[in-house]
């Protein structure tokens, strides 16, 4: 059976480029026309749009027709769940860290009793 | 001049595969021998090594031979460096909706105090 992309697994392929990196930081301070988001780039309008394409078809950004515009504007319930799955990772790592200190500190204690007693 | 990736690049992109995600989740409880990681994965051990591999070159794990095995282990530092990138850009978000509210709380107090005056 073949495998089918999760929207994480598209979210991540999606970052994993530093222009649409940065279509996403700009959308994070609100929402803007295409053609104003395109204007940082240094780069073939069609080039761009296929990033936004990546980035609309994973789920991240939605954009929408507005008269002769089309706004663009970041989905946040896609983005959250990419940023809480590395959170969770993140605290994951370190549970096992504080776990890991206890421990150490727990043999040092046991060592330090047992040299007192011989 | 051809974009060469760079570190974040390739580190979303080793994320966006759920195979890959897994091994980082067992990873972030701690380090194991690549058969013992391996195990649950329904998969055969090139393909699996192929995964090891991204997730090598991007720095994201590391392994080691100890003896007759290699074991692997997590590399917090390219970890953090895009779970951080995830968590500015929602802070980001999340304060311009702040600034959003105050402003639309004093856009209708000022539409408040209008009424009352005329």
């Amino acid at each position: 059976m073949p495998y089918h992309s999760t929207p994480l697994d598209l979210a991540f392929h999606a970052l994993s480029d530093p222009t649409r990196r940065a279509v996403v930081s700009r959308l994070a301070e609100g929402e803007v026309p295409v053609t104003v988001l395109a204007e940082p780039f240094d780069m073939a309008l069609p080039s761009f749009a296929q990033h936004l394409k990546v980035l609309e078809d994973c789920g991240l950004i939605a954009s929408e027709k507005r008269g002769r515009s089309r706004w663009c504007r970041l989905v946040q319930a896609r983005f959250d769940e990419a940023a809480d799955w590395m959170e969770a990772e993140r605290r994951r790592w370190s549970e096992r860290l504080d776990r890991l200190e206890v421990y150490l500190d727990k043999t040092r204690e046991d060592e330090e009793e047992h040299d007192k007693s011989v």
